[in-house]
């Protein structure tokens, strides 16, 4: 029998193994997480400031600073001044971005099916069901969390 | 029935909520997510240098120089010289960084506790029998990947 523990570690430690396995694979292909999430946030958002962008990750304003350099420098996205607002900048994503962030998507999809086609549909169901199951309780408590 | 990939948006889905509040419970108990990872391998390890502790997280080794930086200015860790490397630095944990580790494992317990005991028994040993074959899984496709 596991103890909550035990399985918390047990998933924590999955879970290093996986993101490092889909780091190294991004970079492999060219674009790493950091910056795949970052352009993931500017392909959904459209035109967006910095600000937001962090938002969309959980970080601090200035954490993604040093990434949006990288992706400008690189030709992945582009920086303009925005229209409602002269001091700010508004932060895009170029075609040549679009085309980086597909292939990653792409590799990071083909890792996702060599990872967990091993489970049969049995086990693929109830570890759905499971992970589905703990994301409910997770957002009950943080809305009960938030309201106290 | 879910695909792998709606399966692995799941699992990453549910461990970023869960991160965020291990890292969030900690920083409450005074001690960030980053910095306890790295009071964890100087308990673990005993004095080491910087590249070690790196290493261990899985880091370069500049990347863990801040919150080296951090926790020797609240007192929670000490650099002091390398007696076989006159040029080296090795770095300890202090009393006062273990009374906040040991907090801070104790939070992360309680927070293990809270997220994973609406699970039965027989949930919580199906979902450690896929977690557990998933990490085979993974070890032996980096082997492969190794030896290839």
């Amino acid at each position: 029998m596991h103890s909550c523990v035990e399985l918390g570690e047990l998933y924590l430690e999955l879970h290093h193994r996986i993101h490092r396995l889909v780091d190294e694979a991004m970079n492999d292909a060219g674009l790493s997480l950091s910056r795949a999430k970052v352009l993931r946030v500017l392909a959904q958002q459209g035109p967006v400031n910095q600000a937001t962008v962090a938002y969309a990750l959980g970080f601090a304003p200035r954490s993604v600073t040093d990434t949006l350099d990288a992706l400008e420098r690189e030709g992945l996205a582009t920086r303009g001044p925005d229209p409602r607002d002269r001091r700010a900048w508004l932060v895009e994503i170029t075609p040549a971005g679009t085309v980086a962030l597909d292939r990653a998507i792409a590799v990071k999809k083909a890792l996702m099916n060599t990872i967990f086609d091993g489970l049969s549909d049995t086990e693929r169901e109830h570890f759905a069901d499971t992970l589905a199951g703990l994301r409910t309780r997770l957002d009950s408590k943080q809305e009960t969390a938030h309201v106290s």
